[in-house]
């Protein structure tokens, strides 16, 4: 693994613990403007906007007070200005785990590298759809 | 945009026509031999390499014969060696469409540049997760 993929495997790291810490400016951090994220909920177009970006967590930060939202598996690739990663991550209730043990958050993210930092432009939150 | 940006336009539009037309030896073309796949349906873990990714086609063939399958929006951001992309697509049949016309299947792709040319190793797809 290169410097840079170690970089942005701590950048991400760091925001999912500020996800499951609700810490809303740590989460915000190093996102651009001008980011789009496919949503597990709708709207189906995309969160578009750190505004917008901004306004989805205070709910999940709710629901998942008491949850389970870690990172399993990790995987970078970076050139030098851009990069993606993708991750797998339990992410329920400890009764939702109970009932469904496998079930995985799919995370792929898409970075850029501006003034040195690597920022995320892109973030494809899903499950998959059963039946 | 850049000229590998269009380059990778022109590589993704081709492969959504070849998904379209049930041609699979063009959908697999330029993807890597360790893709992982996040699908629509499971494996939660997603679908890793080649040979599960060819897998999973024929039965998608087989249901969206007559329907949708149509790149409505596209992003792509490309450096020099890593480029990812998302994109909308319709994707349904005519009667779903009617029924749900705002759904869209929410793509994402990360490639790579081996040897001169963009390849794939990564594709996330997913619907939003209704109520």
């Amino acid at each position: 693994m290169s410097d840079e993929e170690q970089r942005i495997e701590q950048l991400i790291r760091s925001w999912a613990v500020a996800v499951h810490d609700g810490d809303i400016d740590a989460v915000l951090a190093q996102h651009t403007d001008d980011i789009v994220m496919f949503d597990v909920p709708p709207p189906d177009q995309g969160v578009r906007g750190i505004d917008a970006y901004r306004a989805t967590w205070p709910g999940f930060f709710e629901w998942q007070r008491g949850a389970v939202f870690d990172i399993e598996s990790l995987h970078v690739t970076a050139g030098e200005g851009v990069a993606f990663a993708h991750a797998l991550l339990p992410c329920d209730t400890p009764e939702g785990l109970t009932t469904n043990p496998d079930r995985r958050l799919r995370l792929t993210l898409g970075l850029r590298r501006e003034n040195g930092d690597w920022v995320v432009a892109h973030e494809h939150h899903s499950f998959p759809l059963d039946g």
